[in-house]
């Protein structure tokens, strides 16, 4: 087989570079490791940036998102049982977040690549790369119904995620890697009930944290922090819902509709980088080079600006002959990479209870919250960095 | 003796508290444990915010402040050799900070005292407080001269640093301490050369952090950052020279100019908090109750914004019989004083090497110089936390 961009990995990322380079004549062949059913299981993330949904409307995928999608113009941050509003508008001049899931933008993805007959393969297996930094053209070979298939291509983009081949393909003392891990997760709720509040509330409280999201106005999505010794089966819905209770402001605790679980599931929160994104004609994106922990829902908004970079560098170099924008791919992504990494550490920082923490950073953390309602300044930068940085 | 407020203390806070209740027909009486000439010889900060110029200049100290005293409306930040400007009038509307050694501004206080009578006792010893909590009135009991003195009075205000008696005279439980401890300190070199540049420059380097300061034009004054385990004998002025060089921007480094030390010192970094700031009659005031790292210079001026807070609360219950205001000191005092210790971690955490810090933790310090220097939202945040947030 033979292909412009061959991308590896199924998920949003993947099928957004796809489409985006298909609507300007660019052939792309993407490989994912589970079907399609699996793939729009996976419950992740909900809030989109700005850009983001501008990227999805440039894919030609924006309808169902602009229909059903909800507009949050701020949300609610909670101390210890005393709400306040963050205005993310007020402090943009105007900018605000989607609320859409990520299984509705994948869902909306893949019908899209369908209708123009986007080629996505499935269920592939033992996928590797080859000839990534030779003088020769690389090219992906797979495994599919026990056969080996080749795929010959210009560049090679690795969109699958942290444990993909594409990053380990990359020769250990080529890559640095950075990560930090926090000393505990996010037990999360999927559950088919009314979302207790219309923004999401963040919960800093004495007991842990505690998130109220939403994926639409019937299906709520909430969190709470744990311990890492802690698993799902530690947890009866009951329980879950006992707690989520004692973290939020009591007004809401008792509005809060419950009901069962229909995803239980805890997840460690974790920061990772891997440099560089690119590596002779391999260009990684999302996952495969960096995670952040959930905080602040910066994952899939930091893959899409990676997509977006990668966009433009492969239409300049395909419509222009202009590398300019592959040769500064790494550079540019990484610098907004680390940007959100900042802020996701922050957002955590400023939030969960740390079990080392001195009883002074437990203050400071008090006064970063007091601070930040007490500055223009300081309210604008955190609403900056929730609806997105600039590209 | 009898008296109205007894000071403890005769460092800057404790004289400029002096000389406004005075100018108010307050009267005060001044106990230090030290000689004049001691206390005029301590070498310590030199930028002062607005609220603290405008106090001195209330207290009709602002004179020569005025005269020789420097309007600095920004200051330079290095990063490993590359040096930005930070435009602080510019990005607080047209504040701006003083250079003005403390030690002048503790020289014009005395002077100022001495010219309106003021009663400043030198060399007491065995200074104690007694009946602070009491239906009855508090007292202070001191030796001088091997004779013990007793002053009657309605306050006791404690400005007697960190090691002096009034904080230790409040039980222990009542009493909560906040602490923390920095891996490292700062080798301090005064110098009788022309200051290498006209405003500050703090220069964080993989080295290590360097500070470029001044008390005037012809005194300069130098920081490095050094490890615990350091003495000042360890460092020659040759190799302090060396090492200072070696963590500024290289065109500042070849134009500085060295010459012998008249004053040489290692400080260990440390962040503090004593709460409450009152107890009974007795009202803590500056390092008595807080103590910050030197970064951002937040030592004097938290100091002051105690004494603005204990000034007015003082004149309102002598003039008003109102006593709202030293019945919220406490409160008020500890809210600015945690903004302040805030600003001065983070103005710490960002510049400094920190031993113990993971690759991804100095990714993220990188990464915050470079967020501050694209966001003016954050450039914001920092210049009104330097030039000093409301009292």
């Amino acid at each position: 087989m033979k292909t412009q961009v061959c991308i590896i990995g199924g998920g949003p990322s993947g099928l957004l570079l796809s489409q985006l380079l298909h609507l300007k004549g660019i052939d792309t062949v993407v490989l994912e490791r589970q079907s399609r059913d699996y793939v729009l299981g996976r419950i992740r993330a909900g809030v989109l940036e700005q850009g983001f949904t501008e990227l999805m409307r440039e894919a030609q995928c924006g309808e169902r998102m602009d229909r059903e999608g909800e507009i949050h113009e701020g949300f609610e941050l909670s101390d210890n049982g005393v709400m306040r509003h963050v205005d993310l508008e007020k402090y943009t001049g105007g900018s605000t977040v989607m609320v859409y899931g990520q299984t509705e933008v994948t869902r909306d993805l893949y019908e899209a690549r369908e209708k123009l007959g986007g080629v996505v393969i499935h269920n592939v297996e033992d996928v590797a790369l080859h000839d990534l930094n030779t003088d020769t053209k690389p090219y992906v070979t797979y495994t599919l119904n026990g056969e080996e298939v080749r795929v010959d291509c210009d560049y090679v983009v690795g969109a699958d995620g942290y444990h993909g081949p594409s990053r380990k393909a990359i020769p250990a003392d080529v890559l640095t890697e950075y990560e930090k891990v926090y000393p505990f997760g996010w037990l999360g709720v999927l559950s088919r009930t009314k979302p207790v509040n219309p923004e999401l509330i963040y919960a800093k409280h004495d007991r842990g944290f505690a998130l109220c999201s939403l994926r639409s106005q019937v299906l709520s999505r909430y969190y709470i922090q744990v311990p890492l010794t802690d698993s799902v089966e530690d947890w009866s819905d009951e329980a879950f819902w006992d707690e989520l209770k004692k973290r939020l402001p009591e007004d809401v605790a008792a509005r809060l509709e419950t009901g069962p679980s229909i995803e239980k599931s805890i997840a460690p929160l974790r920061s990772y980088v891997a440099e560089p994104m690119r590596w002779g004609n391999l260009f990684l994106a999302g996952d495969a080079a960096h995670i952040v922990p959930p905080t602040g829902a910066k994952g899939l908004n930091s893959a899409a600006s990676d997509i977006y970079y990668l966009y433009h560098g492969l239409v300049a170099h395909y419509q222009n002959g202009d590398d300019s924008g592959l040769d500064s791919y790494s550079q540019k992504a990484l610098a907004r990479v680390w940007k959100a990494q900042r802020f996701s550490w922050w957002m955590t920082s400023i939030l969960h209870t740390f079990p080392d923490n001195l009883p002074y950073d437990q203050k400071l953390q008090g006064t970063d919250m007091e601070y930040l309602f007490s500055s223009e300044a300081a309210m604008t930068s955190l609403a900056e960095n929730y609806v997105g940085l600039p590209y």
